[in-house]
């Protein structure tokens, strides 16, 4: 059934067994234990995502109030990537081609937000988008219902922005009530009008070679965008993805494949992130941890993209919070080549890749060229 | 638009910038050329996946006929995973199974097998799949078309099985005719049979938290229960998943991360897949190249899973060649703690998972339990 020799060191191999004074690797004794019907165990234990800051790290500095562009010279070496300028540009192409398309056919895309319940997240975020599409000349329409309604209330709005020709993007915004299906809703968008490209179709097209997703998910697709557009080159590289949600960090280690990197996912259950980010050319990091990643995580001269926006209690602030990303941003411009800030860095692209998605999708239904 | 310092070194990111000596990441003039209509770029460039080998690699030992259970002594540390015994007991369980179906409800699971041309490979696998099934009391049914059939004959025979109740797994032998739509006729294939789990839903819900394929393929499938069943632990280990075709090493790699592995991906475009395959408690080769992992790019200790079944030239058998790993087998089982032979590793056991996902099927359909 199996041989063991033992004259070679084997400590690793009994730090990784369960068992670690079995003799034999296949044991006919797990076996009923372990038999048909076994999808689940198959697929992994479903486990929450959960950082434990790593006790040994050197203490952060004190957040302090600062704008991205202002440092102290003397220690600054990255460049900081614009991403809102990025999208400035992106935004004032597309409100051009929507123009162009209103002024040839005669028809502007349309987008469709769903939003369920009153969070205060949801609503700013919904209401960035509706204005960066009225500021393109993108038509929006929005469909509110209240927190308890009912998931068929949700499924109705769907069912009807999907068979309405004005309409050209689907967003179902995120998260739902706890009480609906998440699932069943958003594999209920069109295909074609999936401009999140979160529809399970889309996503197997992401990941599968030789395939080709309507829409890519936007915030991978800034993330590349703002690679791209600075000139940084992709293949071969050694990329690491800090988080693995279904929205960000799994789309974008897709993506990156795409462009050929080599890419290490680093998430919760990862022992000894640090050292594995260290190894990265390029670190792209959508954990939603603040402050997860600091200096001595990085390699020197590695670019970074930071994905996060995490809110941190600010009592300075209006608010009472501010925005931060899941890098240490003043320890990390002294040590990587290139970083996003946040605020003003993937955050903007994500938003004008969704009206990228949209202006797409309208050209493609219009066959609009 | 951006700001940059020069007190720091610049190496790296001069190395990885295309254009190095630009003062700004975001240069205007390279919007023109990267505007809109770009989902090809953003999609990253369609390359074929040749793997160079390293000509600073030690000269490997001669290939000698040899079984994986006779070796010396004196030199071999690794325990050999015995995937054709497992895959043994896996199909016992499986008939065990199909006849207590067709005791209690008087059916049994049924897989249709749609081969064309007449490619020698294709047919003794097919074959050796329809065989299994007959062995375990699976109904197997065939539709065999010449390799210049049309599209539409291939799609017919793939609805006609989507409708039939006696067929509860549908699979389409690979590779199809040049002439032939592969994504077209394998999305084809109705969810519910899709054995191979190659359907882009499967896929992405394989691919996405929270989510739940029908099927999982039967490869990484196969690769995940010879760890489970040999007592490896995965959660937390560090996985280097080596090639990324879309029915061997991709959907490892996501089924790996759904055990909580930190999995890193190496492919063709991989600079010194050595040295990042020597971190990797476990590695799992599904390249396609035979011999190319030796024993250096192996941390001492390391699990071995061997995907590879490559036909090398051999005068001295009977077909001209013999079945040959990606991995270097006589110089990996001096250096890893354990390892899967070609044949008798992962083999076996892919076709153990095609019966089982078809059982599962059946069970899903008459609702057995």
């Amino acid at each position: 059934m199996m041989m063991m020799m033992h004259n070679g060191s084997r400590n690793l191999w009994k730090k990784m067994c369960l068992k670690p004074r079995i003799l034999y690797l296949y044991s006919t004794n797990s076996l009923s234990t372990t038999l048909l019907n076994n999808s689940l165990r198959i697929l992994g234990p479903d486990l929450p995502e959960i950082w434990i800051p790593n006790p040994s790290s050197p203490s952060r500095p004190p957040i302090t109030h600062r704008s991205p562009f202002i440092f102290n010279h003397q220690e600054q070496t990255a460049a900081v990537i614009d991403g809102k300028m990025m999208a400035d540009e992106i935004r004032s192409e597309i409100a051009n081609e929507v123009s162009r398309m209103k002024n040839e056919i005669g028809k502007v895309p349309g987008l469709a937000v769903v939003l369920v319940g009153e969070r205060k997240d949801s609503q700013i975020y919904v209401r960035k988008k509706i204005a960066a599409c009225e500021e393109v000349g993108i038509m929006s329409l929005m469909t509110e219902l209240p927190e308890d309604c009912t998931e068929n209330e949700v499924l109705d709005a769907v069912s009807s922005y999907n068979v309405d020709p004005a309409v050209h993007g689907i967003l179902v915004q995120l998260p739902l009530p706890q009480h609906m299906n998440e699932e069943k809703i958003l594999n209920d968008v069109s295909l074609e009008k999936d401009v999140d490209g979160f529809h399970p179709v889309n996503m197997g097209n992401l990941a599968m070679t030789g395939r080709d997703p309507l829409f890519i998910p936007c915030t991978p697709k800034g993330c590349i965008e703002l690679l791209l557009r600075s000139n940084v080159e992709i293949m071969g590289k050694k990329v690491v993805v800090i988080g693995r949600s279904n929205i960000a960090g799994l789309p974008t280690s897709l993506l990156l494949q795409r462009h050929h990197a080599t890419v290490s996912v680093v998430h919760a259950f990862t022992k000894n992130p640090e050292k594995i980010t260290r190894e990265a050319d390029i670190v792209i990091s959508a954990a939603g941890v603040a402050n997860l990643v600091r200096g001595h995580w990085l390699k020197p001269g590695a670019i970074v993209i930071d994905v996060g926006t995490n809110p941190v209690e600010d009592p300075d602030s209006e608010s009472g919070y501010t925005l931060t990303g899941d890098v240490c941003y003043e320890e990390a411009i002294k040590v990587a080549s290139a970083i996003t800030p946040v605020p003003g860095g993937v955050g903007p692209m994500t938003i004008a890749m969704l009206l990228s998605n949209t202006l797409d999708s309208a050209k493609r239904a219009y066959r609009f060229t």
